[in-house]
Order: structure tokens, then sequence, then C-alpha cells
């Protein structure tokens, strides 16, 4: 049987004064509410004593209850259990077919809804929530050092204080912030004190709360074409104009972009590694694009999503690092370094912006949940999250070797690889007349998740190829993965 | 010394090709890096070896370089531990002041913001924080059973699988929604199906989500008056219009609204237990507004947020349970139930709306995470929600029972208290010639938590009091601040 949520007190109302006798009305109601179901088959009804006790009755009437529902087989009782709900209920006694949840009914009146702008629909491809070859967003959670942090989670909870479980700074933990500012300024020269971090619920939550602080329906925002599909929608709500500009081997084409927009309000970029063509920001063009932002009066978002892993390429410093006018807003997560489900990002605010960006935060969602902060605080102060972090870059960078080279070899250099620097992903280009999206969906089938490239697109000029997450498949999986992907492209090309 | 984060590599860029010499290359950065603040007095630094793999040289340089930097008094090596960041560095050798982080420079070019309509700005007041007498929003923690807790806990690690940790529903867990609907149909007469139900971060995320949804700048919103403050922040980005409109003693004043705004577009109301003043909605009032609310094509929004306590008043059904015409949106939290940091509340969704919703969503906070959800869906199958909410019901109720009568017995029945037939919370009034904002911030000196009822109101009509909550305050204390509330109200009236 279904587990069901038990011993919940149903709502039921007596009247004293009422002529119908208590033992009638409790009747009554119990069995209209399992009628209309809104006691389940098989669930636990309250003991007669607790019923008794809410409904502030003697033990008398609600027994009298019970035995007469008990006699027409609507609840049952197990010895030293409990009373429950029939799991066969006396025929034809429910008076609704269960409701499937999403039947369209006739309204009665009219029901209007926002004009405001709304974003796309949610579409739940198939390949976004796939795990291993070669699912995008995925990390290598079998080298997540569980037993630290259920260690670190053990001791919070031992350690458990009223602040951890109370309403707490809209901006988050302030230690928690402090321990972040101190890996920022280190890890990736960014100009920062606790003060300006804002913890939010990812990097989505930041860029929407972003977004809302700096545009509106008049600004211009240039976004990397293609680029991050979600980051758009994240700005729908503004009404504000996206501009998509495109992107070569050096990232961001700012000349480009000043042709398209010269007056646009902002721009969102992944200088570290662009999403998803993977180059890295040369050091000329994030200077050219600041430069832009000083003469133009605009933002830039830079979205570091995935820059603790890169390979081979030097460090080049955070975008944030280098700004001088503050107009460097800076995102992280740590979704790419820990895993997805943690639902902790970061906002480095400019100093003079933070009570903005906190007013939209906290009538949007009040302030974020204690438990990981304090868990991460200690995480990072221990020095797991530096280790954590080395040792998956070397698992990463021996996946990424693995699958460029099986690339190489299965297909005899005939398919470009580019963007394997950095991150845990690489794209892989194919010939044009093909579908990405239509090869994509076969893959599905034989569990293979491609992500099409073409989707990542904003303008016309689209690409076919596929984005290639390398962070949740090991070794073997990547070899098998890129032969299988090696035979689709064949059947592919012979059936064109 | 207080900890930092460690152990992370800085941000470090060799050319082999240069001039300088490797070993003066790394030197230059790492004093640069520690004088520029981005290494933090004592902070701990990579090993020369984790640095040289890092760096892809050998080892040589990066030991030339640490020697010449510690002779110079930048760092210092501990035996056994690790190489430091020195705590107290070389005379002068910061380049700049540690910032406060908010201090305002003149930036270079304009920096324009959004013109949307922003909420207003965040204020700490010092009662929002506050626990104990009469802190409102608190919860009797000591009666949580942490241990139960725990135990959930500790079996969702042991049983970790990886869909808990990477991208999931959107909506949130499938498992957990289903228990919940089991336990609003059963408790709250709420018609619905898992189907229907999104998980959010709280009231607030819920409130603001629907508002997207459902209203833009030509809808009117009618707003309880007095109410909840954040309601109205909530839909600050809908661009709508905020219609205030009094409650009495029967809750809402439908017909006070129809004559201030009869076409209005919605309304947001706290029928199980008006916020601030506590009236329970009858069902009278429940009817009127259910068909006005038909008529004008609007939605009802049903935030239910303390409904799991109500004493003596016999349970009616919610608006949603009563409505046909799929007007009414239900929001719920468990932050009264559970604690406030849990940050879990959930909507239930008309079901032909329920896309439109997600889309909202989405855009502006990927998914809910995961580890509450499932611990939340064991706690409430296992029984043990059941079994809180009913031994919280009792401890409240007591605390009522004594908050009442010492306000009788201390005020001889001169402080008229009102709305405390539900909820964690009730209200005094004072004369209309006294200041309760005043009074609240002097109680402040002595750790009283005094919530201004004035601060409530939306339009002019304010009556002076103060909102008191039991949730998180013992009998003795309880007895106590109504002692110090008595000689406070004394003082003031004396100097009046």
């Amino acid at each position: 049987m279904k587990k069901v949520a038990s011993g919940f007190l149903p709502v039921i109302a007596v009247d004293r004064r009422a002529a119908q006798p208590l033992h009638k009305q409790i009747y009554s109601a119990l069995r209209g509410a399992i009628q209309k179901r809104n006691l389940s088959a098989g669930e636990k009804i309250p003991s007669s004593r607790e019923l008794a006790i809410d409904l502030r009755v003697s033990r008398i009437p609600v027994l009298n209850a019970y035995a007469q529902l008990l006699a027409e087989g609507f609840i049952e009782s197990r010895k030293g259990v409990g009373t429950f709900v029939c799991t066969e209920l006396p025929g034809e006694q429910l008076s609704r077919p269960p409701s499937t949840g999403r039947e369209i009914r006739v309204p009665h009146g009219p029901r209007p809804l926002s004009s405001n702008p709304i974003p796309p629909p949610f579409v739940a491809r198939p390949w976004i929530f796939g795990q291993g070859a070669f699912a995008i967003g995925q990390v290598a959670l079998e080298h997540f050092p569980f037993p630290t942090w259920s260690r670190l989670m053990a001791r919070h909870f031992r350690q458990l204080q009223a602040k951890f479980l109370n309403f707490s700074d809209p901006m988050g933990s302030l230690e928690f912030r402090r321990a972040l500012a101190n890996y920022l300024r280190t890890s990736r020269a960014v100009n920062c004190e606790a003060e300006q971090i804002m913890i939010v619920s990812g990097s989505q939550q930041a860029l929407e709360v972003t977004g809302r602080v700096l545009f509106d329906s008049r600004s211009q925002v240039w976004i990397e074409d293609p680029s991050y599909r979600l980051a758009r929608n994240a700005l729908t709500g503004t009404g504000c104009e996206i501009v998509p500009v495109p992107v070569d081997a050096e990232g961001l084409d700012v000349a480009a972009g000043i042709k398209a927009a010269r007056r646009a309000r902002g721009a969102i970029v992944t200088p570290s590694h662009q999403f998803p063509l993977g180059a890295v920001m040369t050091a000329a063009r994030r200077l050219q694009l600041l430069e832009w932002a000083e003469h133009a009066g605009a933002w830039i978002i830079e979205d570091d999503y995935d820059s603790e892993y890169r390979y081979g390429a030097m460090p080049i410093s955070s975008l944030q690092g280098l700004d001088r006018g503050r107009r460097v807003i800076y995102i992280g997560t740590f979704s790419k370094t820990l895993f997805p489900a943690i639902r902790v990002g970061y906002i480095v605010i400019p100093p003079d912006l933070v009570d903005r960006f906190l007013a939209v935060r906290h009538s949007a969602d009040l302030f974020p949940p204690m438990l990981y902060q304090d868990v991460l605080r200690r995480f990072i102060e221990d020095g797991h999250y530096a280790r954590h972090i080395r040792r998956t870059r070397q698992v990463y960078q021996e996946r990424r070797n693995v699958l460029v080279q099986a690339l190489k070899t299965e297909f005899d250099d005939s398919l470009p690889v580019i963007g394997s620097d950095a991150g845990l992903h690489l794209v892989v280009t194919i010939p044009r007349q093909l579908s990405d999206q239509e090869i994509a969906l076969r893959a599905v089938e034989s569990k293979l998740w491609l992500y099409p490239l073409s989707a990542h697109y904003l303008g016309k000029r689209r690409a076919q190829g596929f984005v290639l997450g390398y962070g949740s498949a090991g070794l073997p999986e990547i070899r098998a993965g890129v032969r299988r992907l090696h035979q689709l492209l064949r059947k592919t090309r012979r059936s064109h």
C-alpha cells in the first residue's frame, strides 16, 4: 500500500445547540470527508480520544460515530495500530472521480492574467535531467567527500543554535560571507568584502535580482550568442530588450556589440569559460569591454559559473577584479564545485548598490536557509573546499583528456572540438545540413545525452553540434559514449 | 586569531618566455596579492609542491620565491602546519586600507538603474530579530523534536541518492508534494492534487510568483488594512495598485472593498487568522468574498500562514476548499509549525495555471533544494508532523491563556485584547494619543519586543497598539514581559 500522511485532524465542525445529535454530526462530517477524498483511502485517522479533545466533546459521541462508520465499511480498525480509512470503500460511495490535477473545467467568471512579460514555458527536454555521458551541468558526485560533509552536518546539529533556526540576515550569514570573500579575493582576484556579498539560491536568482535592480523596458542588454538559455529568462520581468552579440575564440565580440547597440545598458558575459562555446576571454577583450561599459554607462554581469576548473591555460583575473568603475556585478555558484541541489549562489555587489539589491531580494524571498551556509563556511575554513577543487580538477582534466582523445581517434579528426580549456564541458560541431536536435532526440533512446548546440542561439546564425558534458561520466563511459556518438552520426549521414 | 579560508591557489600567471626569471615572477605575484589583500593576513597559502603543480613549473623557483617572502616578513612557516601570510606585515606594505564595503567612491561614467518600481528599503527594526516575549513569527524551538529530525536527516544521508544532489523538478519533489496534498486535503479541506502544488522558499516567494502571474500595472489589488507589510513588497514588481481594505471582527470588510474598488483584479487575505488583528473570517464573509471574486473576475490569494493553531473556535474550511470557480491561490508555509529558517513554503495552484506559474518560478529560481523536502516528507508520512502540531497546539494554547490572564490581571481589563482565538500572537491596543513606535523603541532597551501595530497600516486610520507574539516565550517570561509592559506604559502616560 502506498504510504500516506497520517494522523491529521480532519476539518469537522460540531454545534452543541443543533438539533442533530453530536454523534450524527461527527459521523456525517467524517463520511463527507471520506467521500470527498479529503480523507484518503488507507489514511490513519486520529484516535477517538484525540478527536474528542480536538472537538471539545466527550469521547462517547466520537465512539458512536466511529462504530457506525466501521459498520458501514468506511473505516477499519487494526489492533494496536489505529483506525484507518478503508482502502476499498463501499460501492459508489466516492462522490467524484480522482482528479488528474490538470483537467480543464469551464470556469464561471473571467480569469484575466498579468499582461507583463512572462518567461517562455519550462520544457523538460530529456537531456536536462540525464546523468553520465554527456549530460551537462553534472558533477563527479563519486568524488564528493561525503564522510567529511556528513561530519560537518552532524556537528551543525550537535551545536545547533537558535540563530540557525530563526529569521536571519537577508544578505546571508556574515560568517559564511567572510569565508567566501576570502576565497574570492584569493582564488578569483575579486575585489570584495563580506558586506558586498549576497547569498542567493543559485546563479538564476542572482541574475533575476540583478536584472530587476539594473534594467527596465528601455534597456538594451547584450547577451552572448550562443549563450546560457536561462539567462534571458531571468531578465523577462524587467521588460528589457535582449541584443544577441556573437562570440569568437577570444570571447564576446565587443566590436560587434558596439555596432549592434552602442548605448546598451548592460552585458551578461561568461569570460572565464564562455557558455557554451568555451572560449576564455582574452585580456585585450576584457579591457575593451570594460572601456566600452565606462563610456556607455553600462553594467557588466560576470557569470563565473565554473571558473574553478581550468586546464593548461594560465589563470586570468576576474573582470570584476580589473574593474575600476564599480560596474561589474560578479555572480558565482556552488552548483559546479559541490552539487547542483545545494542551491547556494552569490552576488558580489558594488558597495553603493547593496541596499538596492537587498530591497529587491527581500521582497521576493526573505532570506536564504541557514543549514548549508553554516556547513559550507566550515567546509571552506577547514580547507576542504580548496582540497576538493584541487582533487576534482585532476579528475575533470583526465576526463577531458580522454574525451578529446577518444573524439580524435574515433572520428579521425573529422569532428572539430572547441572550448576544452576549462569547465566541465566542450563542444563538437557537425555539418550544418544535419539537425543536432533530431540527433539528440534519437540519442536519448540509448541514454546518450547530447545537448544540441543550436538550441543555445538567439539569432539566426546557428551552428549545429553538441555540448558534451563530462562532469558525471567515468572514463569507460566517455569512451563508450563517443563510440555511440560515432555510430549515430554515421547512421544519420547515411540516411541523408 | 580569526579563522580564515585556507589553501586556495592565488591567481598567478607565469610566463616562461619572459625576461624576468620564474622565481621573480612568482615572488612579485604573491607579494602583490598580499599587498592588495587578495591574500589575507593569517591565511594559509598552498605548499610549494601544490603551487608548482598548479603553475606547471618545477618546485625550485617556487621554493626560491617563498624563501624571499619569508625573509622579507610577508609569509611565515609553521613546522608541520604549513605556510601562512604574516598577521603583522612589514610596515606600510599594505597598499590600501581595509574597505568598509559601503563607502562611496566617485564612479567614472554614469551608472543608471532600473526605473521599474523597486520595493521599499529593508530596514532591520530591532524587534524583527528578537526572541522571547513578545517577538512575532517565533516558534517554540524547545518543543521541536530534534532527535527525530536528526535521525531522519541521518537517514537521508545514509540513503543518499544521486537524484537528491542533482537538478530536480522545478515544482518540487513529487513524493513530498503527495504527502503535502494529503495533509492539506485532510487538515485544511483544500481541494488539491500533488500536481497542483509548487514548493517555494516560503510565503514571500509564493506571493511574489503569484503576483507576477496574475497582476500588472492596470490591476488593483485589495490588501487587508492593517496587514502583513511584506505582502505589499512582494507585489512591487508587478506595478499593480494596492487598495487598502479595512478589517473588522469578521475579517476583511468585503462591502468596503467593493465600494473602494469593485473591479479589482485580486485580494490578498488571511482568513484563518487575520494578520495582525487576528479575526477568523466568518463563513458569511467567505461566501461574500468568493461571490464578489466570481462577478469581478478577481483572484483571491489565501495566505494560510498559521492556521494549524486555533483555540476554542471551530475549524472552518479553507477558502480554497469552498471555491468552485478556481480563483483561489492557496499559500502555506512550514515556518510557523517547524522553524523559520527551514525556508519551505508552497502554493496550491488552479490546475490550468500550473504551467504559467512554473515558467515564472523557473526563470527566477530553478528549483527548491532537496534535503528538507525529503526529510519533511518522511516527517509527515511517519506521523511526526501531526504529533508535533498537536503537541505545540497545547503549548501555545497555554501560553496564550497565561498571556491573556496576565494582561487582564496586570492591567485590570484596561488594555483591550483582540484576535487571540488562533495563531501565535494577539494584539493589544493603547490610547491613540500614545505612540506605539516610540514605546516599542524604548522597550528594546530592556529586551522587550513590541511590534508596533500602527506600522501594519496602509491607510491613515491607524490604531496604536502592539502585536504580541508568544511563540518563543515561556510562561515566566510572558508574566515578566507583561509586568514590564505595564511599567513602560505607566511611565509613558505619566510623561504625557
